[in-house]
Order: structure tokens, then C-alpha cells, then sequence
């Protein structure tokens, strides 16, 4: 491993040499600002051997590094070993950011080169004491194997299905552009793109996305999509083009978006971009076709339209939680069977899981990797379980279970910790804290125009007045059969204006990570709704969606309050009354003594 | 009232014309930015009639206006009757600022008069799109009985008394000053300038400050305050001019501002200022002077330097309050036999507390107006008690008392609200839940780097439950023996990125208000200190220095948790066994029935 790192670096650094850069700057990300993207973009991957999430490598003629955060740290130590590649710790106090270190290391007007197809238009201006060299496809001279686009098979889905139909959704978008006083739109991003044409794919694992670029007029739109001739696409795929063409969208080549751009110059003479997740070599493309001073910067209003879920999402959702409950508490029956008679790992866990959900009609896959983590294990916040050689999961102490399902009806993501038998005190403190604290911000009630970190520490107080914490955010929206992650809302310390409103999908996860001994998190998916109205302004609350018996053996019932009690005992008694009837004989048994109160 | 101030904006007018103005700008405060102004600066008041604490005026040739807040809508309503004056109101939705009103009002270019000594640096940029017309003490021309600018003795307080002398002061400033390669800092904001000396006065109500300026260079400090030859100055404040002198400290006079800035000009090349508490006619001084290139513009740092109370204002302040408690059990207990036995008012009570507090050795006057507020009037979040007809207090329902002291070891603030006899249903319900949320915020634990933004919720949480809510903030920042309200951190649902860090010290004052029926709030002031460090990181609790019990006749104990209850028993017992060696008899029995468990 380490010496093939070290040789690609060595092979690119030539490549810097016959170009005269002074450093390059490679990301984690795709040309869409993707959090998770394809393996054609796995570039921090091919060239470092770092799998984390999250990392930017830079090399010059004496150096390489990666950039990443605390929760990668050990996890990168691990993978670079060998590779010459140095961690450079953020989020950390004295944190020395990419561009705070060119800057130390070269004079101004140093030649940076990057695959601007990769870096956000808004990431690059951090760097204007630099000359940007842009090389879209930096690597693919040296990647021989690099894979290609996907092009994987568009389905379409109904406005029976989604709640609107694409014109409508068009119709709203292009009243925001009259607002702001555009002629057009390039949508970039592409969850914004599959929810506004009401398209999915799986160009990317977990991510029900197409890899595209959506340009919208006044009248027409215009996907750039196709990166295959149309007889070799799928008839699936075909169908679903004819329909997009029916409602006049345009199909387009993928690589055609130059040509698109330039063909419409005249018509769109203001143009609507996003530079958070516009790619700077696309935006350099619109700024010279269209000139700069045509171009609108500023926050796509996909992102907030798209998270506050509709009637037909709220019921789609209701229905994956439901679906997925049964399939996960078939799972822990299994798993509790499983571990009393004799041995199963992680692994094997972990797949069983997937098999279940797998059974729900509907399913198009998860919606992310599960995590399958046994005792110290859990205590990894980025654990990921290995095929071979996973730890058994034993009879005693905690097993976590952190997963999600895409479904045509919603998106799924939910963790359950698990007593598996006899629990050491501590891990019954941890678990009885992180669950008081999920509790009391399932119970919230606020006023409209409340931010979600204004409610953070709800979550987080039980485990402070015990100085224990957890170092990720309490809560991320989540997609409708779209990405695990979505924004614009959060519940986390960190500032967020934006307010949760009634609608919006997010996950309540508090948890406790303890190195070498446990990790706990509890996770639900609550919506935001309406509680009525009075004299001292309008009201919200959570309902919670997420359908599985929170297990109370490991529980210390004297760390609950009264009302917190109570708020368990109705949720597993919710639990055993909505998903009892699809149970019988001993599984259904075994429900009913999961859901007994505490 | 109606035609005085009626005619005083016709006057306006005149001079408006004779000066070719479009319009005029009148604001509440002082050349010093100040919270609360000397009479001399009440020009809102003098022009308008509105008394309240903020308010700005608007004077065009057809229009004069007032800009409030929702705090001031139904005073000022009363106050403007007649006036012509019409309520423009802010922070509601839709609101349109001054600036706003102007643009839309007046082409770029218009020409807009003000007393630039009182607006802020920063507010004038937000009216770029006008010729500014600088009219310092513009309304002296017309207002003959204008007030001087006050002189009230200086007194200055030793190391002993305050922790740390004004040298140490100084030279840690300078500290900052070469961090940000400036040569000088020109203080203009009143209460940084009598921390940084060690001085006080009283030229405002309740705000023992010295109106000033004070220009530090690297070596030399010299004080623009004198308003009077010196033989005209009194023995305290010679005395203290001496020994600021001893201390290098150059006394000078308020207005020989300008030239002392000319005369430094070749020293001082880089100056530092704070737009925010710089009014505007000294910044185009400083500009014109030293030149735009030589001014760094930034925060003070002393704001935050002094808000960090140091051991020895710890324990003043420990101090203060334990009086503090003293006067205010004297006073309940009075109250209660005087309502008992039949007639006080509220204007009746108010002095009574007043003359208590004013025994104690050290006492330097009140740190705000009381406000005695019986029954509905306490819904009136700035109810002002009249001297003549006030509210009797009746033994039934809830009176409520804000008040505080300032004293040379520390300034109090403290609000009780008090049930006089029987209290209805909804009353105990308010009461209690506001206490209980003045409980959970008492109770809090958390990490360094917590903002007051990020822990307010929990003070709201028990009112948002029943859909109840207050509308001011919850907690505020307060000096020793300097404001009752000072920044920069505070507990509020608006974002603020200050920490609260070990040694400040905030209020904690959930409250509700129910028009025409009752006010309640309950404020204790807290002290933010160290809770010891773990794996987890670095922790901080509140320690609740007021003293004073909290009656538990209103309280409806269902609504309490079992460590709310705990708490509040606690406080009480602690409130007897800290105040009760000072009483004897009748009022020591009283006491000790009052803090009785719950």
C-alpha cells in the first residue's frame, strides 16, 4: 500500500514539474459538491490511501499532506503509514487551514494547480493570492484504471409518488428567478437536480442520485445527463427520458454543457448560480460565456423548498418507518437468537440486516454503509465493518447499529444500541444519559422561527451534568429517497440561522464514545409540525417517525425523570401496537416483552 | 405636553430650513454610546415626550417620527399623543429602519442632519446614500434650558478594592495594542474608561461614570474630563486628580479633545478605535487628524477583559449580595405586615427598599429604577412607579420587585416576585413554571466555549411546554460597581458567539407577562466558574450569588422535577443559614418559616 502511494505522489509530482506548479491541491469531492462521491472521485483515496470521508490532500515539491478532522485522526495515521503523506490536523485550536499554509509556504502569485472540476467556486477565492492553474481531470493522466462516469439506470417518480410534479416544482423555481430578476438557473447539485426533475439513479453507492447539470430558462430546461449514446442506454432509462422530454426537458450529453451554455448566452442574459456548490471550472465557464457581471450569486432556494417535506413525503416517510421497524426488529429477534446460541460477527450482522430490508418492496437499497459495531468497536465514530475478520458479538455489553434504507416511499436512518447481556455500570450510565437526552429533545415544544443549535444542548445537558459529551451534532436532515444527509436545518452547537420548520425531517442522535471501551447512540428521526397557536406565538413540536423498541435493560431508571419514563413507556408501547400485527408466535412475544414499561 | 412638543419640532423645522436639511436624525443616547444618558442627551424626550429607553427621532419637512421597539408600543402611544409624532415600531415583521425610511423617503444624495457626538461611528455608514450635515449639540440653539454636561465628584478605588490598579490595567491594553501594531487606542465608551482608571462618579442615574475620553499612548495616558476650572472642583475629586496624575494619568479637559489629538499626531501613528461606541463627530476628528490609513478599526478588547471578574470583585461581589439579601428580606418582611396591616403603595414600597439598601456601609446609590409593580402593572415590561398614585398592594396576587444597589464592592440586581396572599390557578402556573425554568438554566452544566445563546432554551423549555413564552432576553452581563447591564456575553435566543467563560457574571431572568392580569419574573445573577476537566474537555457550572429567598406559597409542586425541588430547597435552606444570624426575633422566625422545604 504505502509504497503505491508513495509512487503516485512521485508520478504526480513529475506532472508538477513539467507544469510548472508550485503545489497541487486534490479533494474529496465530485464536480457537483457531493459528500459522498462516485469512485472516479475517490482521488484522496487513489493517491494517499485515506478512505475517510473527509480529506484534502496538497502536495508540493517537498511535501504532502492531508487535511482532515478530529474524526479521522487515528483512522489516517492508520492509512498513511508509508505514504509520505503528512496529517494536518483542523478543528482543532491552531489550526492552520490549506490556504493559511500556502500562504505561509509560497510567495504570492505561486502557481496552485487544481482539478477545478472538484473544488467549489467558493473555495477557490481563499485562494486569490495564488495564480489558479485549473486542470479539470488532473489525474486521469496517471490513473490508468480510473473509472469512468457512471451512467447507471433513471427512474422517474410520479407526482402520486413525490407529492409535486416536476412542472410545478419548475413553475416555483422560476417565480424565485422572476423574484430575483433572472432569465436562468444552472443547478449544480445533485440532490437538487433529482428532486426538482423528480429523477433517481444510483450514480453514486447510497446516494439515489444522477450524476448531471440542469440548466433552467424561462421556458425550456436543459439536463446534461447522457454519457452514452442513446442505444446503449437501458430501456428503463429511455422510457424515463421520453417522459422528462414530454414535459419539456431537454436531454442533453453530459459533456455537452459548454455548447448548452454558449447556445442560450443571449437569452439568459442574468443567470442564477450557487457558488457553494458550483464547480470552478463551470463557473469560470459561465463567467467567461456570459460575462461576470450577468451572473447572481446566492443560495440555490432548492435546498430550503426541498427539506420541508410535503403531505405525500410525511406519509412516504411514515410508511419507511414503518417497513423499516419491522425489518429491524426482525433483525434484533434474529440477532438476540443468534448471539444466546453461539456465534455471529459483525459482519454477518450486518448483511443480515440489509438482507431483511432488502425484502420491503420498494427498497432500492441502503442509504448508507451500516455500521455493525460490537463493544470497543462502537466507540469508533467512523467505524467500518470489515468482511473478514469482524469481532463476535457477545453475549454481554453493548452492540451498536447504526443504518438506513432507500425506499421509492422515504429514506431511512436509525441507530439502536443494544444490551446484548450483563452491561458494566458505566455502560448503563452512558446508555441511560444519551437516551435521557434524546428523550428530552424528542419532548421539545418552541416557537416558530427556533434554530436547531438554540436546542442543542436539550440533548446534551443530561451528559453534561455528568461532564461526559459527544463530539458530533445532535441532528441532520435527512432526504425523501435522496441523501441520508441533506440540509438546509440541523440540530447542532455551531450556529445555523435557519429555523426548523413544520415539515422538516431530521435525526435526533445524541451518543457517547468511550476509546478502547463502548459507544453508544440512540437514534431517531423526528418531524418538525405545527402545536397550535395562542397569544404568545406560533407552536412546534417533534413527532418522532422512527418505529423500533428502544431496549430498556440497560437503563438506570433512577437517572430518568418522571415524564421521561413516561415518554419511553408510550414509545415502546407505540412501538408494539403499530408493528405487532405484522408478528406472531414467539417474535411477537418476544415485542411484547421489549415494549414492557419500565 | 401635546403643543410643547409640538412646537419644538416646528422649531426644528425652522433651523431645518435655515440649513437646507431634508431631514433630522435625534437619538437617545450620548457622545459615549451610553445604555442610559445624563439629561443633557435625553433629546428624544425633550423634542418628542417619549420617555422610554430607546427610541430614535425622525424629523422631515411633512413627517416626524419615532423608532421603537415592541418593549415601548403602548408608552409611546400615550407619550406621542399631540405631538405629531407618528410610532414607526421595529423588531416586528416588515419593519423598515431609518435608514430604510429615508431611502425611500429621499434621493441619494439628500442632505441628513445630525448630532453627530451622538450616533455611533458605525450607524452613520449604513447612510452612505446621503450627504451627512454634522450638527454637534444641534439642539442646544433651541433647547434653552439645555443641561450642562455633568460634573459630579470623582472618586477613584484602590488595588484592594478592585483587584487590579490601573497600571496593570494599562500596561495589559498596551499588550494589545503592540499585538495589533498600534501606537495608541482612544477610549470613548464610559464604563471601559472607569475601568481602566479605577474611577467613579455620578454624572449619570444609576451608572457611576465619569463622561470622558481617554487617549493611551504607549507610555502616556491623558484623560479628557474636566468641564469646570479646577478651583471650582471639589476636595474627592482634586484628591483623585492627584493621584491619577501620581500615576502618570495627564487630566485635561472634556473638550480639549481635538487638540490633545493633535498634539500626539506624529507619535501616534496607528490608533485604534471601536466604531461601535465611537460617535461619529470624534471619528471624522480622528480621521482628519491621523488620516483613514492610521486608524485600525476593531472591538475593545477591554469589554471583555472587564466582564472576567477577578478574585477580589468575586468576592465583592459575594459581598454585595449577602448585603444586599439583608435589605431585601427587611423589605419583604415589612411588606408583608405593612399589606397585611393595611395600606402601602407600590411608589411607597419602592422607597422603603430604597432606604434599606441605602444603610449599607458602602452603598453608592441604585443600580437601576426599582420597579414596584403590583398585579397588572407588572405585565408592563417597563413599568415606571409614579410618585403620586401608585398601585396599592393588596393581600391577594403577585407583586413584583426588580431592583438592585450599587456599592463600592459590587452592583446587585435581583427581581422577587412575591404572592401578597391568594393567587388564582393561573397565576401559580406561571409562577411556577417561570421559576422552574430559572431551576434549569441555575442547574446547568457545560463545556468551555458554550455561548449564552446555546443554554438559553433551557430557561424557555417549562413555558414553551405550556406554549408560553417572555419576550426579553434571559440573562444580561453586569459590572462591578460599574452598569447593571454590560456585555458582551448575555443568555438570549439571538446568536452570540461570546463564550461565557469562569468569572462573568450574568443575570438569570425568565419572566411572563399577561396584560391586564400579571407580571412574573424571577432573576437571580449567576457566576459562571470552573467544574473541573476530564477526557471530555473543560467544564463550567453556574454559582447563584444572590441571596434572597424564593417564596414557595405560588408554587404548584406537580409542575416541579424532583431536582428542581431539590434545588430550590436547597437554595432556601442555604438563603437562612447565609442572612439569618443578622435577624433576630419576629423576622428571624419569618425568615426561617419562608424557607421552609416545599
Amino acid at each position: 500500500m504505502s509504497s503505491l502511494h508513495f509512487n503516485r505522489i512521485e508520478s504526480l509530482r513529475s506532472l508538477m514539474r513539467r507544469g510548472g506548479w508550485d503545489a497541487v491541491i486534490i479533494t474529496g469531492t465530485d464536480p457537483h459538491g457531493s459528500e459522498y462521491p462516485a469512485s472516479r472521485w475517490k482521488q484522496v483515496e487513489w493517491i494517499s490511501g485515506f478512505t475517510g470521508e473527509a480529506g484534502d490532500i496538497v502536495v508540493t515539491a517537498d511535501h504532502a499532506g492531508l487535511w482532515t478532522d478530529t474524526r479521522y485522526f487515528i483512522q489516517a495515521v492508520r492509512e498513511l503509514e508509508g505514504s509520505g503523506v503528512a496529517l494536518h490536523k483542523m478543528r482543532v485550536p491552531g489550526q492552520v487551514s490549506i490556504p493559511q499554509w500556502l500562504a505561509e509556504k509560497f510567495p504570492e502569485g505561486a502557481r496552485v494547480a487544481v482539478d477545478g472540476l472538484c473544488q467549489s467556486y467558493e473555495a477557490i477565492s481563499a485562494l486569490d493570492s495564488f495564480e489558479i492553474v485549473d486542470v479539470p481531470d488532473m489525474l486521469s493522466t496517471l490513473w490508468s484504471e480510473r473509472p469512468d462516469i457512471p451512467m447507471t439506470p433513471i427512474e422517474t417518480l410520479s407526482e402520486e409518488e413525490v407529492g409535486k410534479s416536476r412542472g410545478a416544482k419548475l413553475e416555483s423555481l422560476r417565480g424565485f428567478l422572476d423574484s430575483k430578476d433572472c432569465t436562468a438557473m444552472l443547478v449544480t447539485s445533485l440532490d437538487e437536480i433529482a428532486w426538482l426533475l423528480n429523477v433517481r439513479g444510483s450514480d453514486i453507492d447510497y446516494n439515489p442520485l444522477v450524476i448531471s447539470y440542469l440548466l433552467i430558462g424561462k421556458e425550456e430546461v436543459s439536463w446534461f445527463v447522457r454519457k452514452d449514446s442513446l442505444e446503449d442506454l437501458d430501456p428503463d432509462t429511455l422510457d424515463s427520458f421520453e417522459e422528462l422530454e414530454a414535459d419539456g426537458v431537454c436531454i442533453c450529453g453530459y459533456s455537452d454543457l459548454a455548447a448548452g451554455l454558449s447556445q442560450e448566452q443571449d437569452r439568459y442574459d442574468r443567470i442564477f448560480v450557487d457558488p457553494s456548490t458550483l464547480n470552478y471550472t463551470v463557473g469560470k465557464l459561465v463567467a467567461e460565456i456570459y460575462g461576470e457581471d450577468s451572473i447572481v450569486w446566492g443560495r440555490s432556494p432548492v435546498v430550503l423548498e426541498k427539506s420541508v417535506k410535503n403531505e405525500v413525503e410525511i406519509a412516504g416517510f411514515r410508511e419507511a418507518y414503518y417497513e423499516d421497524g419491522i425489518a429491524l426488529e426482525k433483525f434484533l429477534f434474529w440477532l438476540e437468537q443468534k448471539v444466546q446460541d453461539g456465534e455471529v460477527d459483525e459482519w454477518e450482522a450486518s448483511r443480515k440486516l440489509t438482507s431483511l430490508r432488502a425484502e420491503i418492496p420498494g427498497y432500492r437499497g441502503d442509504s448508507f454503509e451500516n455500521i455493525s459495531a460490537y463493544g470497543a468497536n462502537a466507540a469508533l465514530p467512523h467505524y467500518v465493518t470489515p468482511e473478514k475478520g469482524s469481532a463476535k458479538i457477545l453475549p454481554h455489553g453493548l452492540y451498536l447499529v447504526d443504518s438506513g434504507g432507500q425506499y421509492i416511499f422515504g429514506t431511512t436512518d436509525i441507530t439502536r444500541t443494544v444490551p446484548m447481556g450483563d452491561c458494566t455500570r458505566l455502560e448503563m450510565e452512558d446508555y441511560t444519559l444519551v437516551l435521557k437526552g434524546m428523550i428530552d429533545l424528542s419532548m421539545a415544544v418552541f416557537p416558530y422561527g427556533t434554530s436547531g443549535s438554540q436546542i442543542d444542548a436539550l440533548a446534551r445537558m443530561p451528559l453534561w451534568k455528568a461532564h461526559r459529551n459527544f463530539g458530533h451534532g445532535t441532528g441532520h436532515g435527512t432526504g425523501f429517497y435522496l441523501c441520508v444527509h441533506e440540509g438546509p436545518q440541523d440540530i447542532r452547537q455551531n450556529h445555523n440561522a435557519q429555523p426548523l420548520l413544520p415539515g422538516m425531517v431530521t435525526s435526533n442522535e445524541p451518543g457517547i464514545y468511550r476509546e478502547g471501551l463502548h459507544g453508544i447512540r440512540h437514534e431517531n428521526v423526528v418531524l418538525c409540525k405545527e402545536a397550535g397557536e395562542n397569544e404568545f406565538g406560533r407552536w412546534l413540536e417533534f413527532e418522532t417517525l422512527s418505529l423500533c423498541h428502544i431496549d430498556t435493560a440497560a437503563i438506570i431508571p433512577e437517572l430518568l425523570g418522571e415524564q421521561e419514563i413516561e415518554w419511553l413507556n408510550r414509545y415502546n408501547a407505540h412501538v408494539y401496537e403499530k408493528l405487532s400485527p405484522r408478528f406472531y408466535g414467539e417474535m411477537k412475544q418476544w415485542l411484547r416483552e421489549k415494549t414492557l414499561p419500565l
